[in-house]
């Protein structure tokens, strides 16, 4: 997927609040800000929005010198989400259909992105999983469900903190000996990488493996070769989140997309509503 | 009040919805997307918002080559207000203090911002118009009825097209001999100009003047003497509006503003909750 125009406001909004998350000093503030508006303005609108956000993430972590701003605020979510996991996994073992129910868990799970919503609130993420748990899906989750259990490796793209967790909930129902989670290869945003797969016993379920890359979402040529031989040799590939599907709507191949439709520009792509549960298989 | 980093990314949606009102072609969008952001990476961020706007929209209208990108969207909803006036009319009559009803709808009207809201619906006016016949007032109303009555000059600042008509139901509750009401000197976003005050019947009601700025606020320096004459002899400046507030905050005379606080940067500053019925009443 394209950047669109009305992404460029929104990278401006995430550079002014990163740079808030890693210090409080002003000037340094007005000094990203500056930056990053110079260097939007000349950039390549052709590429993806997870293609722009790396690029411009790498210049507020350098600006910052600080490799990770967002490293308390990932903290902060995974605990969160694992305060929460021992009621989540009875709510699924006591459900009629835990499958469906753990797939509804994943997707609200997807609402922990601080790419979209700087201010988010714990109380945001109670109500997206309440919402989850009634609300219709935009699209065939049957389809999904039978082919967990056809395929024979299944490659599960991960994508924020404390979303993980949620992502946990749904593998722990899946065939896990033919699971492989993927994590990104460096810090951006608040995306998960191997320190958060293994803060949260991702690793301890399943075999887990970094994509190499410091995008938000998965750019298959700036993947390591690791990531694009899984990648190349799964059957189904579960892609969770926006900058999965902005990064891989195009790309021919089995891939299931789970995501919280939670901006207008993604929903237009995709023809749903603000806020839906989309489950989409794409391509083949 | 300065300009808050915050508004920054709002400045930039600006650019790109002012385009869009004025034209179609994505090719021009882009050139004033980069554009504005280029001009902004090199902007003094200690003036105020209307001052940093009044400079971005100069840019725009001019590599739009068009004077009044927002001339459609102005008189769709001086048409929409007009339409809703005779109802609002018998509302304020009805009511049992038809002066607070009155006040209470020309703050609703303030809704019809699209330096906030790009994209508003007929609906979200209809929404506001309902909550605020109802909703707390943050402030103290009864001094403002105080002052109207015992002011001999009242200048009313207006702020925006439609609610313009909004304004009109409140002054027509005002001794009108006493009123001038403001303009602003040439188009800036949606704000309201003269041919406004025609249009919606303000001309035949009250004196009005322009006060010779395209700024969205009233930034008294770049204002006319007739302007500045009248605002040093009014004992009573009703001043409506973000850009209003975010102009004359700190200027010391007997100002009322009357406005819907309408994003966090504002609700900060004056100390209340977004959507809070702002009547305050400032300085000496």
């Amino acid at each position: 997927m394209k950047t669109y125009y009305d992404c460029i406001p929104c990278f401006i909004r995430q550079a002014l609040e990163a740079s808030r998350f890693a210090t409080s000093d002003e000037n340094i503030h007005e000094k990203v800000l500056r930056k990053v508006l110079l260097a939007v303005s000349d950039m390549d609108f052709s590429s993806s929005p997870p293609e722009m956000a790396q690029f411009i993430h790498r210049i507020i972590r350098k600006l910052l010198k600080n490799d990770d701003p967002y490293r308390e605020v990932k903290e902060k979510y995974n605990l969160f989400a694992l305060e929460l996991y021992p009621e989540l996994k009875k709510r699924i073992k006591r459900s009629s259909n835990p499958m469906e129910t753990a797939v509804r868990l994943a997707i609200a799970g997807n609402i922990i992105d601080f790419g979209v919503f700087g201010d988010l609130k714990h109380e945001a993420v109670e109500d997206a999983i309440k919402n989850s748990l009634t609300d219709k899906f935009f699209g065939d989750i049957d389809k999904l469900f039978n082919e967990i259990f056809s395929a024979k490796k299944i490659l599960y793209l991960g994508d924020n903190t404390g979303e993980i967790v949620m992502d946990r909930l749904l593998i722990e129902q899946m065939p896990m000996d033919r699971v492989t989670f993927v994590v990104r290869g460096g810090p951006v945003i608040n995306d998960a990488t191997i320190k958060d797969a293994q803060r949260t016993g991702m690793t301890d379920l399943v075999h887990v493996i970094d994509n190499g890359s410091d995008a938000p979402g998965t750019i298959l040529k700036d993947c390591s070769d690791i990531l694009k031989k899984h990648f190349h040799e799964a059957d189904l590939v579960i892609a969770k989140g926006q900058g999965n599907y902005e990064t891989l709507s195009e790309v021919h191949k089995n891939i299931c997309f789970l995501l919280k439709a939670k901006c207008h520009v993604i929903a237009r792509h995709i023809g749903c509503e603000v806020g839906s549960l989309v489950v989409g298989n794409t391509g083949r």
